[in-house]
């Protein structure tokens, strides 16, 4: 994919300059310098040679079909330059220029017209306001940064151009090398999508380090990131979050889904692994890139010095991975080879005047340790430690069953060694606990690999039903589906709801009591009023006749004169639930990502103590019981404190079917249903109250 | 302070050695190559000369007084060469040597022998199994770590003689100097709080940096470290959580309380920092030593790349830091001196191709802001950049009021610049989020600083009758205080305590009710019987002279069946509490630190959500009330729902009455308010159920 972007043979440079310090003259000389071996055709009106090359007036004279143009003209001359490569034939076009939807209307008007034009000769347009394009495999740096990276692992998808420059510099210092490094700039056309596909596909790029601000296909990025993380990594760093996710929001899941846990919850479904800043993004694709996935959480830790190991052994207990005894056998053996002061248990202390070999005796002795599934090799440069020559000891014993991670603490004297461990695909960490977060990453991202195939149960509903009552709705302009009518569509999607009926007189509200059998509950009805308990449209456990004639009278008279502009339909009357534990169910359509459902113990558990969690629909029974799992009231459902335990599985169903019935009905914006009671397992949970708001918008109609 | 250790006149080497590669060399050279200046006396009975200075066969042979002795022999020979140093006048030794406590029950035994000889002649102990000491201020190296670091403002002091070595290199890698680094090995005399206050003392350190695995005396820790921190910073790591605290607990607050909760109080309780791992206490410890501290939350940033100034500003508003708006008069000058396409709010985008000029203009404006108080420097090394040029520009934009930390991103193309940057004071991490995060801890810090003095209040109370109740408890041998006799110590400390008396027949209990009023609660009154409700022996709300009877009559009779060996002395009857928020109000003696307080929400919030917060008595009242707000229920006291806000001042008078309480009887070893029922501003709060237990120990009596 992208071969006319990635793998050219031969590129113009449009607006190619002889003057140094431009960036027409840095992106044509970094090609050269950078060792590209395809043909180079630089153009310039201007302009008969540059560097010792021909330069052509116009790509026309060159008189040569080209794959790729780089274009580093004015905003202004930028159309007539991708004519002209398109004339030549080109399939890709870098647009480094800037000026574009970055500085305002005009600008975004021209870049649609450069888009447009693309789209229109089928080329791919990379930028514009991009840094441009390294392609270590082929020698291309088609980008104004002077520094050429080795080759290595780790490719580099960013928004900011900017940051592109500190990690190439970051790379040259620490000896990392990259396999493709991606400036996507204003994203006109190719996107971080685009490019995630690609270099999937690409056999250099072992681990897709990304740094994005914003995303521009919530749904197509989970879909292609999620394939795209069956085959290999993708670490995203995400900087700035804005209000766009909770805005507008009326439901209480609307209200607590930020932006934030949207990207949260779609990097989550999609395998993304997520970095909290820019170190720990390049501290985990370097993981990623030179090591094995570790097959379980039992980490071995070999140092030379005590308080190092303890730091590692913190950190490892920290993230949730196991510092476990080392197999009895391993103990035995390492007693007879490492001196009697040396520590055999984990962490294998190999103490401060450990040589080389003594290293290599711990790393061969853990790494063959069978419950031993990841080592972290920690090293103090001591009197008697030789920093660069442990390195290779270590790098010998490596094996391709089982990551190794290294700390080489200190600064001047481990340098050299640094650089050793990098050449040899061993990654190292200023700190222990660094190395271990990286192995932690690498770690979860194993379970993903391993996760279960994703099956989405399809349950038997009536969706015809749920399909008038929305039409209905939309029909008449109301945006609101009230109680209900939202419980209606919930037993055609088979929640169980108490029964009940509208009255629309004090005597036929006694009528349907005495039918629904007592006690019951009586709410008002109204388009006009969402929140029905702050107008005193909700009375409960009502027992006889004249509790509900009284109710029914009372309801009518006040709230006619709180609200007199509501239109009152009557009052909804049903039968009393049994009692049970209260959750919240909830639907809040992410802007990006699309449904995001939310689970929450009810009252204070949502509104004070905000403990919800949040996953992207469709879900599946697993996720779902991750959802129930991942509140820290979890242990109250499971039965905490001698109460009887809640029938998950009648509570994940839950989930489950409003994930079928926002995926069926885009239509509905967002949707709780609050409180959701809940008892033993066998009891069908109820819905004790529900509401639901639709879009108006054409589009999801 | 300890002037002979860390500023002799002259020193003498007991087993110095010609021997490169050895110890008692390495000390020697090491003290020769840093420069030392004073007396020079190496010891060692089979050489005439090392390194062309005169040794000697022993000590007396020099004929020189000496003031701090190095002993560097085989434990066996310690002993003697400790009293040969004792008679030449020494008033410190620092023991490099190894082989003692930390190889068993023997070495042990020898280390306390050696302790208590230094004692005996005045001499205060480094060491024993330390790397030993190093003072920048006299150039003296008194270690076998062969590097010796440039002066500057930061203090070590490590438990763990590897990390120093690792210090000492980053140290030299990165530039940043130290006063002194002190390796404090077994602690066998001179422990951590001797150290910080002789560095407290000393006019180069600016900061003290403790890497520590164990405290040696809790309160002296905090007594000395709060008065340390009232003058310069102290940042600890603190590796290795034992399961020592929370040991053999029986209450709620002892089963919350783990031994790293009671470090954190401790430390909260001190002004210590708390550095999360090896990299922040270095990050934080330099910028601490080298900036003045933010005055306030608000911080500026500079950078020359969008992508990483929204890095910045995620990362300020996580740690709850500001990014405001600038001043209008600043960003409009801004806009006069800065190119069109920078921006000019906050961050301050100082655009890709900045000179070093427009950073200093950027920087000036910044901190001559008003609203600014502290600013964040970024620079990514793009194509026109000038990252040393520009270190010197920010450089010399410094002033002393308010703080500047840096980060130059990348690696090669910074290095200049971050020597430049180490040099002149102005501390620089390799991303902004470090930045961030030190800079946070010189805010927090500054809070630390500018608090009001501590006021304990002291409430008269009736201390006597306490005496008497734990003195009778003691005399039978009686660890626990049950219900009965817990209320009547609250009782004397003036808490609310129910109407109630012991009732020895049915008939009694009737009697009991009639005169406290119904309804009331019957609880079973038993030594032997410590969780009362699980024995049935808890009944509430009863209301009539039958109904207290019955509950009698039963109470006894199922008791009797259920636990036959128990004593039952009768039934405790009183008055039914007001309803209320139920709360939690505990302590726990930790073991290291002494009494530690525990407050949190009743029920669920404690058991399931452990949403609970640690103070070390004795507290004061904002402390107090700053323990109610840092549980994630505290809305809830303040009113969340429409429900009434709880008297909070009653709340925090209550923890103060127990922290005198347990700060007035150190037999008190853990104690439970549970629940403590509060009501709104005015009801006095009331004791539910309490229950302490006592330290038969005889130290604490």
């Amino acid at each position: 994919m992208l071969e006319a972007l990635l793998r050219p043979k031969s590129i113009a440079i449009i607006g190619a300059s002889r003057t140094p310090g431009k960036v027409g003259h840095a992106v044509l000389a970094n090609l050269i310098q950078g060792g590209f071996a395809g043909k180079l055709i630089p153009v310039n009106p201007t302009t008969d040679e540059i560097r010792g090359r021909t330069c052509y007036h116009n790509l026309a004279a060159a008189e040569t079909p080209i794959d790729l143009g780089i274009v580093v003209v004015p905003p202004k001359a930028v159309v007539e330059a991708i004519s002209s490569c398109a004339h030549a034939g080109a399939k890709a076009i870098i647009l480094i220029t800037a000026g574009f939807k970055e500085v305002g209307e005009a600008g975004a008007k021209l870049e649609e017209e450069v888009a447009r034009l693309c789209r229109s000769h089928g080329i791919r347009l990379l930028g514009p306001n991009c840094l441009g394009l390294i392609n270590t495999e082929n020698h291309m740096n088609a980008s104004f940064a002077t520094q050429m990276p080795a080759p290595g692992g780790i490719s580099v998808v960013s928004q900011s151009g900017a940051l592109c420059t500190a990690i190439l510099d970051w790379s040259a210092g620490r000896g990392v090398g990259l396999a493709k490094l991606v400036s996507i700039g204003n994203k006109a056309d190719l996107n971080e999508v685009d490019l995630l596909s690609a270099l999937a596909e690409d056999d250099q790029t072992k681990v897709i380090a990304c740094y994005l601000e914003s995303i521009t296909a919530g749904d197509q990025f989970i879909k292609v990131a999620e394939s795209v993380t069956s085959i290999k990594p993708v670490v995203v760093l995400k900087a700035g979050t804005t209000a766009a996710g909770g805005k507008a929001a009326s439901s209480h899941t609307g209200s607590l889904a930020g932006a934030d846990i949207a990207y949260g919850a779609a990097f989550r479904r999609a395998g993304v692994i997520r970095a909290e800043n820019f170190e720990s993004l390049f501290d985990i694709a370097t993981a990623l890139s030179m090591q094995p996935l570790p097959k379980g959480r039992r980490v071995a830790i070999i140092t030379n010095a005590g308080g190092p190991g303890i730091m590692a052994a913190d950190a490892v207990e920290n993230v949730g991975l196991e510092v476990k005894p080392l197999a009895e056998s391993t103990s035995t053996a390492l007693k007879q080879r490492l001196p009697a002061a040396a520590s055999v248990g984990n962490p294998i202390d190999v103490l401060g005047d450990a040589d080389p070999e003594r290293y290599a005796t711990a790393l061969d002795a853990a790494l063959s340790d069978e419950t031993v599934e990841a080592v972290v090799v920690i090293l103090t440069p001591q009197a008697m430690s030789h920093p660069e020559a442990t390195a290779e000891a270590i790098v010998g014993s490596l094996r391709d069953d089982k990551p190794v991670l290294a700390s080489f603490m200190g600064g001047l004297n481990v340098l050299p060694a640094r650089e050793e461990l990098a050449a040899s695909n061993l990654p190292d960490y200023p700190s222990p606990e660094r190395a271990v977060a990286a192995l932690h990453a690498m770690y979860e991202y194993s379970l993903w690999r391993r996760r279960p195939p994703r099956v989405v149960t399809r349950f038997p509903v009536n969706r015809r039903r749920v399909e008038r009552i929305i039409a209905r709705h939309l029909r008449s302009g109301r945006r609101e589906i009230g109680e209900v009518d939202a419980k209606d569509v919930l037993r055609a999607y088979d929640f169980t709801v108490p029964e009940g009926r509208i009255a629309r007189s004090a005597e036929e509200a006694v009528a349907v009591a005495d039918t629904v059998g007592y006690p019951v509950a009586m709410k008002i009805v109204s388009p006009d009023i969402v929140h029905k308990s702050d107008y005193g449209g909700v009375r409960l456990s009502l027992s006889t006749p004249n509790e509900v004639r009284d109710a029914y009278d009372l309801m009518m008279l006040r709230i006619g004169r709180r609200a007199p502009e509501a239109e009152l339909v009557g009052v909804y009357v049903e039968e009393m639930c049994r009692p049970g534990r209260e959750v919240i169910l909830g639907m809040h359509r992410d802007p990006q990502f699309g449904p995001m459902l939310m689970f929450g113990l009810g009252g204070i558990f949502v509104e004070v103590m905000k403990d919800v969690s949040f996953y992207l629909a469709p879900i599946t029974r697993d996720e779902a019981l991750r959802m129930l799992q991942s509140t820290r009231s979890y242990a109250l459902l499971r039965g905490a404190r001698g109460e009887e335990a809640v029938d998950l599985e009648a509570l994940a169903g839950g989930l489950q079917r409003i994930s079928q019935l926002v995926t069926d009905f885009p239509q509905i914006l967002e949707m709780d249903i609050n409180p959701f009671i809940v008892g033993a397992t066998g009891a069908p949970p109820v819905v004790a109250d529900a509401r639901m708001s639709l879009s108006l918008d054409e589009e999801s109609q």
